[in-house]
Protein backbone atom coordinates (compact mmCIF):
# COMPACT_ATOMS: atom_id res chain seq x y z
CA UNK A 1 0.00 0.00 0.00
CA UNK A 2 1.02 3.48 -0.30
CA UNK A 3 -0.26 6.70 1.61
CA UNK A 4 -0.52 9.92 1.48
CA UNK A 5 -1.69 13.16 3.39
CA UNK A 6 -3.20 14.52 0.51
CA UNK A 7 -6.79 13.93 1.07
CA UNK A 8 -8.79 15.01 -1.77
CA UNK A 9 -12.16 13.45 -2.35
CA UNK A 10 -11.45 10.26 0.11
CA UNK A 11 -13.83 8.18 -2.75
CA UNK A 12 -12.84 4.55 -0.88
CA UNK A 13 -15.98 4.65 0.71
CA UNK A 14 -17.89 3.74 -2.25
CA UNK A 15 -20.16 2.17 -3.46
CA UNK A 16 -23.10 3.84 -1.74
CA UNK A 17 -27.06 3.36 -1.85
CA UNK A 18 -28.26 6.11 -3.71
CA UNK A 19 -31.59 7.76 -1.78
CA UNK A 20 -33.67 10.07 -2.99
CA UNK A 21 -34.76 12.78 -0.29
CA UNK A 22 -38.22 14.43 -0.28
CA UNK A 23 -38.73 17.55 1.28
CA UNK A 24 -42.09 19.84 0.21
CA UNK A 25 -42.48 19.23 -3.72
CA UNK A 26 -38.33 18.54 -3.95
CA UNK A 27 -36.10 15.55 -4.65
CA UNK A 28 -32.22 15.24 -4.07
CA UNK A 29 -30.17 12.16 -4.81
CA UNK A 30 -28.41 11.82 -1.68
CA UNK A 31 -25.68 9.29 -1.42
CA UNK A 32 -23.99 10.52 1.77
CA UNK A 33 -26.44 8.39 4.78
CA UNK A 34 -26.24 6.16 7.28
CA UNK A 35 -28.93 4.85 9.87
CA UNK A 36 -27.88 5.83 13.12
CA UNK A 37 -29.88 4.11 16.00
CA UNK A 38 -32.26 0.82 16.26
CA UNK A 39 -34.51 1.87 18.91
CA UNK A 40 -35.65 4.61 18.20
CA UNK A 41 -35.47 3.75 14.49
CA UNK A 42 -33.23 6.97 13.16
CA UNK A 43 -31.59 7.56 9.96
CA UNK A 44 -29.12 10.15 9.09
CA UNK A 45 -28.89 12.19 5.78
CA UNK A 46 -25.90 14.44 4.91
CA UNK A 47 -26.68 18.00 2.93
CA UNK A 48 -24.60 20.56 2.06
CA UNK A 49 -26.09 24.14 3.05
CA UNK A 50 -25.60 25.36 -0.72
CA UNK A 51 -28.49 22.89 -1.71
CA UNK A 52 -31.93 24.05 -2.28
CA UNK A 53 -33.05 21.21 -0.16
CA UNK A 54 -31.05 22.27 2.97
CA UNK A 55 -33.41 25.61 2.98
CA UNK A 56 -36.43 23.21 2.86
CA UNK A 57 -34.83 20.70 5.28
CA UNK A 58 -34.87 24.10 7.82
CA UNK A 59 -38.05 24.83 7.12
CA UNK A 60 -40.19 21.68 7.24
CA UNK A 61 -41.03 19.00 10.34
CA UNK A 62 -39.66 15.98 7.97
CA UNK A 63 -38.67 14.37 4.50
CA UNK A 64 -38.72 11.30 2.84
CA UNK A 65 -35.89 8.88 1.80
CA UNK A 66 -36.69 7.10 -0.90
CA UNK A 67 -34.58 3.74 -2.40
CA UNK A 68 -34.41 3.63 -6.03
CA UNK A 69 -34.01 0.79 -8.51
CA UNK A 70 -30.52 0.75 -10.52
CA UNK A 71 -32.95 1.12 -13.54
CA UNK A 72 -33.62 4.71 -12.49
CA UNK A 73 -29.65 5.70 -12.73
CA UNK A 74 -30.35 7.98 -15.37
CA UNK A 75 -33.15 9.75 -13.84
CA UNK A 76 -30.81 10.13 -10.61
CA UNK A 77 -28.40 11.92 -12.52
CA UNK A 78 -31.34 14.13 -13.99
CA UNK A 79 -32.74 15.16 -10.30
CA UNK A 80 -29.07 15.76 -9.25
CA UNK A 81 -28.17 17.98 -11.65
CA UNK A 82 -30.90 20.87 -11.48
CA UNK A 83 -32.39 22.67 -8.33
CA UNK A 84 -35.50 22.92 -7.45
CA UNK A 85 -35.14 26.37 -7.27
CA UNK A 86 -35.16 26.88 -10.66
CA UNK A 87 -37.33 24.26 -11.62
CA UNK A 88 -40.30 22.10 -10.19
CA UNK A 89 -38.59 18.12 -11.01
CA UNK A 90 -41.44 16.28 -10.32
CA UNK A 91 -43.08 18.15 -13.48
CA UNK A 92 -40.19 18.37 -15.38
CA UNK A 93 -39.01 14.72 -15.54
CA UNK A 94 -42.86 13.41 -14.97
CA UNK A 95 -42.11 11.58 -11.73
CA UNK A 96 -45.07 9.61 -10.51
CA UNK A 97 -45.27 10.00 -6.92
CA UNK A 98 -48.04 10.02 -3.58
CA UNK A 99 -47.32 12.77 -1.19
CA UNK A 100 -46.03 11.45 2.21
CA UNK A 101 -49.16 10.40 5.10
CA UNK A 102 -47.12 12.19 7.80
CA UNK A 103 -44.73 14.40 6.49
CA UNK A 104 -44.40 16.91 3.93
CA UNK A 105 -42.72 14.85 1.17
CA UNK A 106 -42.78 12.62 -2.15
CA UNK A 107 -42.98 8.96 -1.96
CA UNK A 108 -41.88 7.92 -5.22
CA UNK A 109 -44.00 5.25 -6.84
CA UNK A 110 -40.88 3.94 -8.78
CA UNK A 111 -38.97 3.35 -5.46
CA UNK A 112 -39.02 0.33 -4.07
CA UNK A 113 -39.08 1.63 -0.49
CA UNK A 114 -39.12 4.88 1.20
CA UNK A 115 -39.07 6.15 4.37
CA UNK A 116 -41.26 8.86 6.18
CA UNK A 117 -39.19 10.62 8.72
CA UNK A 118 -40.20 13.10 11.52
CA UNK A 119 -37.23 15.65 11.69
CA UNK A 120 -35.80 14.28 14.88
CA UNK A 121 -32.16 16.54 15.05
CA UNK A 122 -29.46 18.68 13.36
CA UNK A 123 -26.19 18.81 13.68
CA UNK A 124 -23.68 20.87 11.94
CA UNK A 125 -20.60 19.19 11.23
CA UNK A 126 -17.77 20.50 9.16
CA UNK A 127 -19.59 21.95 5.41
CA UNK A 128 -22.37 19.59 6.07
CA UNK A 129 -25.45 19.21 8.06
CA UNK A 130 -26.54 15.79 9.44
CA UNK A 131 -30.28 16.06 9.55
CA UNK A 132 -31.42 13.06 11.64
CA UNK A 133 -35.16 11.76 10.99
CA UNK A 134 -36.83 9.05 13.49
CA UNK A 135 -38.61 6.63 10.95
CA UNK A 136 -42.26 6.67 11.50
CA UNK A 137 -43.79 4.93 8.20
CA UNK A 138 -42.26 2.34 5.74
CA UNK A 139 -43.99 2.10 2.15
CA UNK A 140 -42.08 -0.68 0.77
CA UNK A 141 -42.70 -3.35 -2.49
CA UNK A 142 -44.02 -6.04 -0.84
CA UNK A 143 -42.97 -8.61 -3.70
CA UNK A 144 -39.12 -7.51 -3.44
CA UNK A 145 -38.78 -8.31 0.41
CA UNK A 146 -37.76 -11.61 2.02
CA UNK A 147 -39.79 -13.64 4.96
CA UNK A 148 -36.91 -12.11 6.83
CA UNK A 149 -37.69 -8.58 5.92
CA UNK A 150 -34.43 -8.20 3.63
CA UNK A 151 -34.09 -7.27 -0.04
CA UNK A 152 -33.95 -9.78 -2.01
CA UNK A 153 -31.42 -9.79 -4.44
CA UNK A 154 -32.41 -12.37 -6.62
CA UNK A 155 -36.19 -9.67 -7.30
CA UNK A 156 -34.57 -6.10 -6.98
CA UNK A 157 -31.08 -4.96 -8.00
CA UNK A 158 -30.50 -1.45 -5.83
CA UNK A 159 -28.82 1.02 -7.26
CA UNK A 160 -25.47 2.19 -5.85
CA UNK A 161 -23.73 5.02 -6.36
CA UNK A 162 -19.67 4.52 -7.34
CA UNK A 163 -18.53 8.41 -7.85
CA UNK A 164 -18.07 11.16 -10.34
CA UNK A 165 -21.63 9.90 -12.18
CA UNK A 166 -20.74 6.22 -11.69
CA UNK A 167 -23.61 3.71 -11.32
CA UNK A 168 -23.49 0.12 -10.60
CA UNK A 169 -25.50 -2.43 -9.20
CA UNK A 170 -25.10 -5.59 -7.06
CA UNK A 171 -23.83 -9.24 -8.53
CA UNK A 172 -27.25 -11.90 -6.97
CA UNK A 173 -25.11 -14.51 -7.70
CA UNK A 174 -22.16 -13.41 -5.43
CA UNK A 175 -24.12 -13.78 -2.20
CA UNK A 176 -22.99 -15.54 0.69
CA UNK A 177 -24.02 -15.78 4.82
CA UNK A 178 -21.27 -16.16 6.83
CA UNK A 179 -22.63 -16.55 10.33
CA UNK A 180 -20.56 -14.41 13.54
CA UNK A 181 -18.35 -15.99 15.60
CA UNK B 1 -46.60 -0.73 -2.08
CA UNK B 2 -47.48 -1.56 1.12
CA UNK B 3 -46.88 0.61 4.48
CA UNK B 4 -46.09 0.16 7.54
CA UNK B 5 -45.83 2.06 11.18
CA UNK B 6 -44.05 -1.58 12.92
CA UNK B 7 -40.20 0.28 12.21
CA UNK B 8 -38.91 -2.78 12.86
CA UNK B 9 -34.98 -3.12 11.65
CA UNK B 10 -35.47 -0.73 8.43
CA UNK B 11 -33.50 -3.22 6.24
CA UNK B 12 -33.94 -1.14 3.11
CA UNK B 13 -30.67 0.94 3.19
CA UNK B 14 -28.50 -2.21 2.18
CA UNK B 15 -26.18 -2.94 1.03
CA UNK B 16 -23.47 -0.94 2.67
CA UNK B 17 -19.98 -1.32 2.06
CA UNK B 18 -18.39 -2.68 5.10
CA UNK B 19 -15.41 -1.61 7.09
CA UNK B 20 -13.34 -2.44 9.92
CA UNK B 21 -12.36 0.06 12.44
CA UNK B 22 -9.16 -0.25 14.42
CA UNK B 23 -8.75 1.39 17.84
CA UNK B 24 -5.88 0.14 19.70
CA UNK B 25 -5.41 -3.37 18.81
CA UNK B 26 -9.17 -3.92 18.58
CA UNK B 27 -11.32 -4.05 15.30
CA UNK B 28 -14.36 -4.12 15.03
CA UNK B 29 -16.93 -4.33 11.64
CA UNK B 30 -18.52 -1.38 11.20
CA UNK B 31 -21.05 -0.94 7.97
CA UNK B 32 -23.11 2.22 9.74
CA UNK B 33 -20.83 4.95 8.69
CA UNK B 34 -21.15 7.90 6.09
CA UNK B 35 -18.78 10.66 4.45
CA UNK B 36 -20.14 13.67 6.64
CA UNK B 37 -17.73 16.76 5.29
CA UNK B 38 -15.66 17.28 2.16
CA UNK B 39 -14.05 20.29 3.57
CA UNK B 40 -12.32 19.37 6.24
CA UNK B 41 -12.68 15.74 5.56
CA UNK B 42 -14.74 14.03 7.55
CA UNK B 43 -16.01 10.58 7.94
CA UNK B 44 -19.04 9.22 10.58
CA UNK B 45 -19.24 5.69 12.41
CA UNK B 46 -22.23 4.91 14.41
CA UNK B 47 -20.69 2.34 17.07
CA UNK B 48 -22.77 0.98 20.34
CA UNK B 49 -21.85 1.89 23.96
CA UNK B 50 -22.45 -1.83 24.30
CA UNK B 51 -19.41 -2.54 21.98
CA UNK B 52 -15.63 -2.89 23.71
CA UNK B 53 -14.93 -0.45 20.45
CA UNK B 54 -17.06 2.23 22.31
CA UNK B 55 -14.70 2.08 25.97
CA UNK B 56 -11.33 2.27 23.34
CA UNK B 57 -13.15 5.26 21.23
CA UNK B 58 -14.28 7.40 24.26
CA UNK B 59 -10.35 6.81 25.42
CA UNK B 60 -8.35 7.13 22.15
CA UNK B 61 -7.64 10.15 20.34
CA UNK B 62 -8.68 8.65 16.62
CA UNK B 63 -9.27 5.40 14.78
CA UNK B 64 -8.64 3.41 11.66
CA UNK B 65 -11.55 2.24 9.00
CA UNK B 66 -10.67 -0.07 6.67
CA UNK B 67 -11.69 -1.23 3.23
CA UNK B 68 -11.95 -4.95 2.29
CA UNK B 69 -12.02 -7.04 -0.47
CA UNK B 70 -15.06 -9.02 -0.98
CA UNK B 71 -13.30 -12.38 -0.74
CA UNK B 72 -12.69 -11.84 3.29
CA UNK B 73 -16.50 -11.80 4.25
CA UNK B 74 -15.83 -15.15 6.20
CA UNK B 75 -13.42 -12.60 8.28
CA UNK B 76 -15.38 -10.19 8.83
CA UNK B 77 -17.82 -12.52 10.27
CA UNK B 78 -15.32 -13.73 12.80
CA UNK B 79 -14.36 -10.33 14.12
CA UNK B 80 -17.98 -9.63 14.23
CA UNK B 81 -18.63 -12.46 16.32
CA UNK B 82 -16.08 -11.96 19.12
CA UNK B 83 -14.65 -9.41 21.35
CA UNK B 84 -12.22 -7.44 22.17
CA UNK B 85 -13.07 -7.76 25.67
CA UNK B 86 -12.81 -11.49 25.59
CA UNK B 87 -9.87 -12.32 22.76
CA UNK B 88 -6.77 -10.68 20.76
CA UNK B 89 -8.44 -10.55 17.92
CA UNK B 90 -5.42 -10.06 15.77
CA UNK B 91 -3.75 -12.76 17.23
CA UNK B 92 -6.51 -15.18 17.04
CA UNK B 93 -7.56 -14.65 13.61
CA UNK B 94 -3.99 -14.10 12.70
CA UNK B 95 -4.68 -10.80 10.85
CA UNK B 96 -1.37 -9.02 8.92
CA UNK B 97 -1.24 -5.29 9.99
CA UNK B 98 0.54 -2.23 10.67
CA UNK B 99 -0.05 0.45 13.23
CA UNK B 100 -1.42 3.56 12.00
CA UNK B 101 1.09 6.59 11.51
CA UNK B 102 -0.80 9.02 13.59
CA UNK B 103 -3.38 7.35 15.37
CA UNK B 104 -3.55 4.16 17.42
CA UNK B 105 -4.97 1.75 15.35
CA UNK B 106 -4.46 -0.72 13.09
CA UNK B 107 -3.68 -0.67 8.71
CA UNK B 108 -4.84 -4.30 8.09
CA UNK B 109 -2.57 -5.50 5.09
CA UNK B 110 -5.48 -7.01 3.09
CA UNK B 111 -7.51 -3.88 2.88
CA UNK B 112 -8.07 -1.84 -0.27
CA UNK B 113 -7.56 0.88 1.37
CA UNK B 114 -7.29 2.77 4.89
CA UNK B 115 -7.95 6.09 6.84
CA UNK B 116 -6.42 7.19 9.78
CA UNK B 117 -9.00 9.41 11.61
CA UNK B 118 -8.48 12.12 14.31
CA UNK B 119 -11.62 12.33 16.73
CA UNK B 120 -12.79 15.43 15.81
CA UNK B 121 -16.19 14.79 17.39
CA UNK B 122 -18.82 12.83 18.90
CA UNK B 123 -22.66 13.13 19.30
CA UNK B 124 -24.69 10.19 21.23
CA UNK B 125 -27.87 10.16 18.81
CA UNK B 126 -30.66 7.63 20.03
CA UNK B 127 -28.80 4.16 21.28
CA UNK B 128 -25.33 5.14 19.50
CA UNK B 129 -22.77 7.23 19.04
CA UNK B 130 -21.68 9.16 15.47
CA UNK B 131 -17.64 8.80 16.49
CA UNK B 132 -16.78 11.94 13.57
CA UNK B 133 -12.93 11.43 12.65
CA UNK B 134 -11.33 13.86 10.71
CA UNK B 135 -9.05 11.94 7.94
CA UNK B 136 -5.29 12.78 8.21
CA UNK B 137 -3.80 10.13 5.69
CA UNK B 138 -4.94 7.48 2.98
CA UNK B 139 -3.55 4.17 2.61
CA UNK B 140 -3.99 2.64 -0.55
CA UNK B 141 -3.21 -0.06 -2.86
CA UNK B 142 -2.46 2.23 -6.13
CA UNK B 143 -3.22 -0.72 -9.07
CA UNK B 144 -7.13 -0.42 -7.77
CA UNK B 145 -7.17 3.47 -8.25
CA UNK B 146 -8.41 4.58 -11.86
CA UNK B 147 -6.71 8.10 -13.12
CA UNK B 148 -9.79 10.22 -11.39
CA UNK B 149 -8.73 8.40 -7.81
CA UNK B 150 -11.83 6.03 -8.26
CA UNK B 151 -11.91 2.60 -7.23
CA UNK B 152 -11.66 0.56 -10.25
CA UNK B 153 -14.39 -2.04 -10.33
CA UNK B 154 -12.46 -4.10 -13.00
CA UNK B 155 -9.69 -4.22 -9.91
CA UNK B 156 -11.21 -4.53 -7.26
CA UNK B 157 -15.01 -5.93 -5.44
CA UNK B 158 -15.53 -4.17 -2.41
CA UNK B 159 -17.76 -6.00 0.49
CA UNK B 160 -21.21 -4.97 0.79
CA UNK B 161 -23.29 -6.59 3.52
CA UNK B 162 -26.92 -7.14 2.84
CA UNK B 163 -28.50 -7.66 6.30
CA UNK B 164 -28.49 -10.44 8.75
CA UNK B 165 -24.75 -11.88 8.01
CA UNK B 166 -25.46 -11.70 4.28
CA UNK B 167 -22.60 -10.45 1.97
CA UNK B 168 -22.82 -9.52 -2.01
CA UNK B 169 -20.47 -7.53 -4.13
CA UNK B 170 -21.37 -5.68 -7.03
CA UNK B 171 -21.72 -6.50 -10.57
CA UNK B 172 -18.38 -4.61 -12.61
CA UNK B 173 -20.17 -5.04 -16.15
CA UNK B 174 -23.76 -2.85 -14.79
CA UNK B 175 -21.24 -0.06 -14.42
CA UNK B 176 -23.10 3.15 -16.37
CA UNK B 177 -21.81 6.62 -16.50
CA UNK B 178 -24.93 9.47 -16.37
CA UNK B 179 -23.59 13.04 -16.56
CA UNK B 180 -25.56 15.06 -14.05
CA UNK B 181 -28.23 17.91 -15.70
Amino acid sequence: MVKTTDIGRFYYYFPQAVTVVGVDRNVMPVAWHTPISAQPPLFGILVSPKRYTYSLLKQEDGFTVNFMDFNEASLIAKIGGTSGRDIDKLKKFKIAYKPGEEVNGVIITSSYAAYECEKHAEHVIGDHSLFVGKIIVIHYRKEIITLDGLIDEKKLLPMLYFGKDRYITVNPQTTVVHKRG
